[in-house]
């Protein structure tokens, strides 16, 4: 079989599997030529003389339609193996479909020899997929096998088209594509929210003098950000990027929020040193921009199948299509500006649960009123107060305020924050004795003076590192971070992210 | 400045960063070009009349020279400040170089407006890449800053290479990119060696009885491998990928073991049946060779600088570049040939610490000399016996065996593990049971029936939904996983993985 499929002289580099339906589908291929799909059934229909079938490989939304034609010589138990939820092979002729609401189907002569082949039975009285609705607590349940409904195959595809546009994307403004560790000493990030590793079991051998009970021989987290990390290699590479795993040990159980989730993180030297939040913005625009084709068939297929049917007439989506189809810019505003315009709703009456006050931070209903009532789009907050934002970030010159954004986009809420970072080492470790991340001044003078001696960054201040990047050629640089999920959340019109991963992790869940 | 560089009547969508240095020298830029670069000085050379200085921004084996004219009016404050690690913008005319050694130099008047730029002072007394030789563990020690040397640059933009070039492959190939779980409550595959997340505290408003300890209800870990959750979602989307941290708490000091690496890990539906497991070696090689082009910059750099200078002339590099260069498909032996070929060897009175025996494994001596000694290059050792292997692997016809083989290449040892999956409902519980994964044939029955009621994986076995996946339409279908860290200390010349990933961890070892 395996010789059949292949030559065995071609160059060992330019091995193909054979296509998908997807690849089968948009290779413009000719009418009536010989096509194999392998692939599971998703609905089928018995008549006398003709059965048809909806075949899925999970390349595409809509599958491939299959008409089996009876012939003399057939099987009946073949036939009867052909059943919701089976894995089969099936061989025929593709044409142009004579019905509507599909292009192509393939047409299949029963008897013909491996025509048909059931590659996998379905045990289809207990198949938890059934063709009913099901509920969204119902296919949490069954993780392993939600990905064959339409809703999570299409989020799954989304989460691959997005990634691979922002891969394109960043590679094309000179990026570099890196991981940095997941496990990590940091834990002041988290707030205290950080998983911790376990420590060891001593064991009856061990000597408990001189075992350690850390495996890394010191407390060990899961990171919360890869940001300071990032940080350190854009000050070799000077452009940086990663899609990888974070972790908050929150016993949040809104939408919004998963204990392990994706976040796209870059950072980079600014072109325009550090005159304004602004070069970020419309970077992280252009990215979330070109990373989103509006008008592909998964996120068609997500809208479409929401509020029973009439996601795509929904007021929500045509937010989400002006975001993309219209030219003009997201809008900006500071914080500052965010306050005086809630401030003004707010003495118009609309009941707040939180009145607005400058140096407090927005709440969910603030964020939502901004992006959803009042801007009905994306908007970059920009500025905020000095006490409302971590140490790192770069201090404004009214000393107020630091150079940072919030984007807040409707109903997925705050989708990236991002700032440009604080450069001066004077300005940065004062900042960072002050959240008590550098021993006191004394001490941090010694630690420098100490420095060429190595071991710098496992003695002393865990964070002595990050400080120590701006005294060697620290160049002005700025970042953001993405809630993956989030994005997909909002982009897929999906109300919860824990459909916007596969297997989602929450307080209290893992399942598999 | 931000006006300057950018007209706001742009596209959103459209938004261009500043060409890096590798843009600039790659876009065939026309002689005479005004050009401006930002970097790191990695070596200068002031004479009196003339200063040149090594300017690279980590996108570039090799930087850029600059040369900078002394001309009137220059602040000598400003020259004292280009020195090794400084961050500096410089802008000049970008010419055909006269000199050897590079293509290109950027000429700089040294008196003109905005030429010279410090963006960042570097403290140069203590900066700790100092131009001298330093060893990899001092590198170590600063891993903060190790990217600014240019070997450690050089496998960061490898690993970027080979990260883009594998995508495009998978793509083409149908597959789709996805994200499996890093904390799960499977601990079996680590064979003890999972990382365990900590229970919580219990703080003293908790009521013991009704507040769990486990943040996830369950005992939590790090995965080990993606494979099983990759196989859940194989049987949706039929061609699934990941690249992803996992994680082993193992106590190795060797050169080829990190606590936290990364692995590239594939699943698909075969195209073959299960013929045999030669479909999934000549996928692997041919992905692999795709993703690796032997003539890029940075390969040739990172095996330039290997034994003083003399890497390109070594054995080592040879063997490597004739795995890539040759079209001949890699060399496949089954473990039984392994075996025999080692006890010819082993006769004929090679040393080696561990007699080669039928059913016992590969020691690390016996790899090594089939990949270095016998093949002289990267060798499939397939089909090894059932008992050295895991649960899920495809039983072969002979009973004694399983469809399997381990990539063996040399001097990284074992780079890719894969297998035919073991699609038989009967014959997978069957070995499930032997490894206690799921309890006894009554129970098994007792939950199958209870199926359809949901949450049947919160109870009972933590693996009955990987044995249901054989249930319900489960394809024929394999997949392998392929040591990131491993793959570039092959194709780099890299002698430990510690030097393959940016901020390695080991046991004892943490840093940042």
């Amino acid at each position: 079989m395996f010789r059949r499929l292949y030559s065995t002289a071609a160059h060992p580099a330019r091995f193909q599997l054979p296509q998908t339906i997807r690849q089968l589908l948009s290779s413009n291929g000719q009418e009536n030529t010989t096509a194999s799909v392998t692939g599971w059934i998703k609905s089928i229909r018995k008549q006398k003389n003709i059965t048809f079938a909806v075949v899925s490989d999970g390349t595409t939304a809509e599958g491939l339609q299959a008409v089996v034609l009876k012939k003399q010589g057939t099987s009946p138990e073949l036939l009867k193996r052909l059943t919701n939820g089976a894995a089969v092979r099936l061989t025929g002729n593709l044409i142009k479909s004579p019905g509507s609401g599909q292009d192509w189907e393939l047409v299949i002569q029963e008897g013909d020899t491996n025509a048909i082949e059931v590659l996998g039975d379905c045990d289809v009285d207990t198949y938890p997929i059934q063709k009913k609705t099901l509920s969204t607590e119902y296919l949490r349940d069954n993780a392993y096998l939600r990905a064959r409904t339409g809703q999570i195959a299409a989020m799954l595809r989304l989460r691959d088209h997005i990634f691979h546009n922002l891969s394109r994307s960043f590679e094309s403004q000179g990026f570099t594509y890196t991981h940095t560790p997941i496990i990590t000493g940091n834990d002041c990030e988290g707030a205290g929210e950080a998983f911790r590793i376990a420590p060891l079991q001593p064991n009856a051998d061990a000597n408990p003098n001189t075992t350690p009970l850390e495996f890394f021989s010191r407390p060990a987290y899961l990171t919360v950000s890869h940001q300071l990390h990032l940080e350190s290699l854009t000050t070799a590479l000077s452009r940086v990027y990663t899609l990888s795993p974070c972790f908050r040990a929150e016993r949040s159980m809104t939408g919004r929020h998963l204990a392990e989730f994706w976040m796209l993180e870059a950072e980079w030297n600014l072109a325009t040193r550090f005159d304004s939040i602004e070069e970020i913005c419309v970077f992280v625009e252009g990215v979330i921009r070109r990373s989103i084709d509006p008008n592909s068939d998964d996120i068609i297929k997500l809208w479409e199948e929401k509020d029973g049917g009439k996601g795509l007439e929904s007021e929500d989506y045509k937010t989400f299509r002006a975001a993309f189809d219209s030219e003009k810019p997201w809008k900006r505003m500071t914080y500052t500006e965010a306050i005086e315009l809630l401030h003004a709703e707010y003495a118009q009456g609309h009941k707040f649960e939180f009145k607005p006050v400058w140096g407090e931070s927005l709440s969910s209903e603030h964020e939502r009123w901004l992006a959803e009532v009042h801007v009905g789009g994306p908007v970059f907050v920009t500025n905020y107060p000095i006490g409302l934002k971590p140490f790192y970030m770069r201090v404004n010159e009214d000393g107020k305020t630091v150079a940072c954004f919030d984007l807040l986009v409707p109903r997925a809420g705050e989708l990236v924050g991002g700032s440009v970072r604080e450069e001066r080492w004077d300005v940065l470790t004062t900042r960072m004795r002050e959240f008590a991340l550098l021993p006191s001044s004394e001490g941090a003078e010694q630690q420098s003076e100490g420095a060429v001696e190595g071991e710098r960054s496992t003695s002393g201040s865990t964070y002595q590192w990050y400080a120590d990047l701006r005294r060697y050629g620290g160049a002005p640089h700025g970042g953001f971070g993405l809630g993956f999920e989030r994005l997909v959340s909002w982009v897929g019109g999906i109300d919860n992210v824990r459909e916007c991963i596969g297997m989602p992790r929450w307080t209290g869940r893992m399942i598999m």
